[in-house]
Parts: C-alpha cells; structure tokens; sequence
C-alpha cells in the first residue's frame, strides 16, 4: 500500500493527523517500517486514509485522515506503531511536528 | 520565504488549511506563483505558517495554518490568491483536495 496517493475521505466531521518531519540522511531501517506502518494503520478501526509527500530536502508531511478521536487514540497506542515512534525521535528524525485537527470542510478539483 | 520547514504555530485551537496536489510534469509558471502565494499568505492577518512538500512524484501536501475562520476565509477569497486558484484548476494540477480543519492538539519532537 502507497501513502503517496489522494485518500478518499467520508463527508466532514472526520481527523487528520498532520506529521511534519525533517529525515537525517541516512535510512537507518526507516522506509521498511514507514511502509509497514501504513499497512498497519490502515488495519486500525476506524482509519479513513493517508497520504504522504517528502523532497529532495527531506522534509515531509504525512497526512493520516481517522473516524474520531477514538480511533487516532487507538493507532497512537498501538504497541508497533509506539516502538516505531520511539526510533523515530530517536533515529529518525532531526524534528518532527504532530498535530491532531478537526477536518470540518473538504472540496476537491478541478470541479 | 520557503514553504518547506517547520511552522511556528501557537498553542491550540487554530485552522489548518490540507492542500494535497498531484501536480502534471510541465511547470507553466507555477513555481513562481506558488513563491508568490507563500509571500501573500504570510501578510494575511491572521496567517500562522505554511509547511510544503512535495515528492519526485509530483504528489505534494501544503499545510497553512490561520488563527481562526476569519483569517482563512480572508485568504481563500484573496483577489490575486483567486487567480491563482484558477490557474490551478485549469493548468497545474491533475487533480487536488482541500481540507480546513480546527487543530485540537500539537507536540513537537524529538523530545
């Protein structure tokens, strides 16, 4: 499963999950487990869809869309999804943003 | 100005405007515009930040943040900002979405 695609999302109100992350250079095992990860969410209850994008400067957004709170809350504690977050404070990135945001409105294009 | 670091945001609530994009090959004077929105979004009031990124795909994902509905509303209806948008819909973009969207929570890391 690709992250790097338009996720289709329900009619609002719904979450996102907005992570902003600067990569170091080095791989350091980080592209096995983000693509193991976007398997894994798309398994939790509730998960709506994802979408991802990083440049040549290796900053990136990854975008998680979810049902409710609930279910952000169960995909933040699943347990490999916590290993992974811990290597990647410590490994992974030089910094990261997460933010947890209400979608209330949503259009598409060209329309 | 450059859209691709991290955004300085204050503490929640504020808006998050999701624009994710699958941009065609041909420029067609994009990236000039785009520049020049990010320098015009930032005199808005109300403006917070932007983050952007984009992949060798030419999927991309930007991220403004606004300190309420007021400030995107200001901007999404921006006279040059809406030239812009119609450009976009007629010359740079295979398809796109947009979300508005109240952020609730945000942390930061490594930490």
């Amino acid at each position: 499963m690709s992250a790097t695609s338009f996720a289709v999302t329900p009619e609002p109100p719904y979450y996102a999950v907005v992570f902003s992350s600067q990569r170091i250079a080095e791989d350091r095992g980080y592209a096995a487990v983000a693509d193991r990860m976007v398997e894994l969410a798309a398994k939790v209850p509730g998960f709506v869809g994802i979408e991802s994008a990083r440049g040549t400067d290796r900053f990136g957004i990854t975008v998680s869309y979810w049902r409710d709170l609930e279910a952000v809350e169960r995909w933040r504690t699943d347990i490999e999804h916590l290993a992974a977050q811990r290597r990647g404070r410590n490994e992974w990135y030089e910094r990261f943003e997460l933010r947890i945001a209400k979608v209330e409105r949503a259009s598409f294009g060209p329309a």
